[in-house]
């Protein structure tokens, strides 16, 4: 028997979120009734408001409120022309932790994937030919994963950037920096053996 | 550089939620964001609805958003006359997941620590009190936790029905089923031994 229906269906709304189950919804439930129901206040305002207000940044597709998102509309960023292509916003983020870019984004959200019917332009490369042919790109990084949907994506951009004459890299693959060669797995060290650079 | 304050203010409120740091958040946020707005939303206003509206029973002082909740509302529930005393709506759960208990509860928030302040008027026992006095109960099962501070709950309460000469009984401590006895902690195992039962 159950006390509460408007608990279970927070419960079972809770579960909406990527890894909570329902021990953790239970959980997450009862500590914000008991604990912190300013906290779920403000939780379900602002939750509420990103959902309906967070769209795409007209230039560079990641998630913004405005019509253009705050990295696009810096004149600073355009600077050095480079533009640094991603397979989502959280990968901007990361990139942008590092402190070594300094020139624009551009986000896919998502990959190819012809077997899933992801074609070119669901991932936005319509938007990136056009930004391609009309602005004055000095280098187009790019920075998907380094799994087989993301290298084919490289690829793919990689193409298009040689049709319209603009310069394309790819990040480099190699041993991860604090890890040893012993555990790195084969196609790992092969890249990196591959890619391996003249000291002098 | 942020890309969207309100991206930014959403991960935020959500680590109001017991167990997500800032990697969680963020993946929260994103996941949302890119695939479930629906659920984002309906989580927004179930949350809010729950914040605001889910109180306490005025019998048994577990959440509800009624006066009263559904276990103490009905009748079928009140002809045992046991009442089971837990720290947490959470304990209610579980002991009705055993389908062992066919009585009513009543719920303490906690557990006496006059270290932290907090009293028996905190955790409901003048309610308790109130009821002990003016209704007829047969049994009153303590299933506090096998605590310090839930262990003298327990004793404070039984002194309590005493008073009101009403029978109280204690949940058994001992090893749990399906555990390995050279496994189990040496008061677990006292207990045990000290709450033996009869077999023929």
């Amino acid at each position: 028997m159950r006390t509460s229906p408007l608990l279970e269906q927070l419960m079972d709304a809770l579960r909406c979120l990527p890894g909570v189950g329902p021990k953790s919804a239970q959980r997450m439930a009862f500590s914000l009734l008991q604990r912190n129901r300013q906290g779920g206040l403000q939780l379900a305002d602002v939750l509420g408001k990103a959902m309906t207000e967070i769209g795409h940044c007209r230039d560079c597709r990641t998630f913004t409120e405005e019509d253009v998102c705050a990295i696009c509309d810096n004149p600073r960023r355009l600077e050095n022309g480079q533009i640094c292509v991603v397979e989502s916003p959280a990968d901007i983020m990361a990139v942008e932790a590092t402190g070594q870019f300094s020139g624009r984004y551009f986000v896919l959200m998502g990959h190819l994937s012809p077997l899933d019917g992801i074609g070119p332009s669901d991932i936005g490369l319509d938007v990136l030919e056009y930004r391609l042919q009309n602005e004055p790109i000095a280098e187009l990084i790019l920075a998907t994963n380094p799994t087989v949907e993301g290298e084919a994506t490289a690829h793919f951009i990689a193409e298009l950037c040689q049709a319209y004459q603009v310069p394309a890299t790819r990040i480099a693959h190699g041993v991860p920096v604090g890890g040893e060669l012993e555990l790195v797995d084969g196609t790992t060290l092969s890249h990196s053996l591959a890619g391996r650079q003249k000291l002098y």
